[in-house]
């Protein structure tokens, strides 16, 4: 009788094996070969569920900004304005080994995405959420002003993208406490704009 | 009679043909045979100069630092505290053409500067050469609090840094005009904090 095997089940044990394996390894080194073996599957058996080292790729970027946004939800949901910000920012902070993970992996990720028009929409598609939420959050905190205030939201987000590359590549002057402190300047400069 | 050749001179040509190389066809595309003809030499002219693709790679990655840095130079160091602070951000913030094929070179080079320790203190270097000057100019617009504020220039460079990806991947919420609004709010908060 044949193995009865969840597609999607399998799919997404291949994509969390290989972000561990980007993550431990960085991404020069990934080869589907040496994945399958890392995954304790035989050579071949990936590729019914990801033809190519590339779609692979793009199901494990996919999964690290699901991951993000799936924390951010679970904790910023119930919160608002400013509150909501700090929850939201503090899940993409590098804050922890995890998120420090995740940091590495997002700077592969843009990497590829420059020559790779998929992955950049995938990328679009996350800062459209982030941008959506922000808005939300920020029109609690600021009421109709925040509509003029589009760069307290954008340069929000670009700290937290350049906290990702500093967090790996500079982690002498951004250790979390350090982090910590410039989300919070982020957070009280917000408050004196009101 | 045997061509006198000033090596540095032919190094610097090589490196300035490579980064934009880079910067018009992207990192995956270049190898050496390619570049060689873009510059107009030999398959094999390049080795006497640069024996590796990486050994090219990073005199061209320092090539970009140094011309960011001198530009710097130029345009900030007349200046002091917060105007110093505003020149320095404009040089680094993609806001033209050349600036933002800068931008793109420098997320190519984070990516391999996880892998490459030697790629990862020479951006550790730009970074503190960054803190330096920062220091002063913050030194002189806050006096003595700014020792112990370094979350303003630590969370300035992260937004360079955010903005360097964010103008070659999401750019329709990155132009020119909003990433100066950004740097402009960034100004304002320092004001705020006087």
């Amino acid at each position: 009788m044949p193995k009865i095997v969840d597609h999607d089940q399998r799919r997404q044990e291949i994509v969390e094996v290989t972000w561990r394996f980007i993550a431990r390894e960085g991404i020069e080194k990934l080869n589907l070969r040496d994945l399958a073996a890392a995954a304790g599957y035989s050579n071949g058996a990936l590729k019914p569920y990801f033809p190519t080292r590339d779609a692979l790729l793009e199901a494990t970027f996919n999964f690290v900004a699901e991951a993000t946004n799936k924390r951010v939800e679970a904790k910023a949901m119930g919160l608002r304005g400013a509150q909501a910000i700090e929850a939201f920012a503090c899940e993409v902070l590098p804050l922890d080994e995890l998120r420090i993970n995740e940091a590495r992996i997002a700077v592969h990720f843009w990497n590829l995405a420059l020559a790779e028009p998929e992955l950049a929409a995938a990328n679009a598609a996350t800062m459209d959420q982030w941008r959506t939420w922000l808005d939300r959050w920020l029109g609690q905190e600021l009421g109709e002003r925040h509509m003029q205030a589009t760069f307290v939201r954008d340069s929000l987000i670009n700290f937290l993208m350049g906290a990702q590359v500093s967090s790996v590549l500079d982690m002498a002057a951004n250790s979390g406490q350090s982090l910590v402190d410039q989300l919070k300047y982020h957070l009280q400069m917000l408050n004196r704009i009101k």
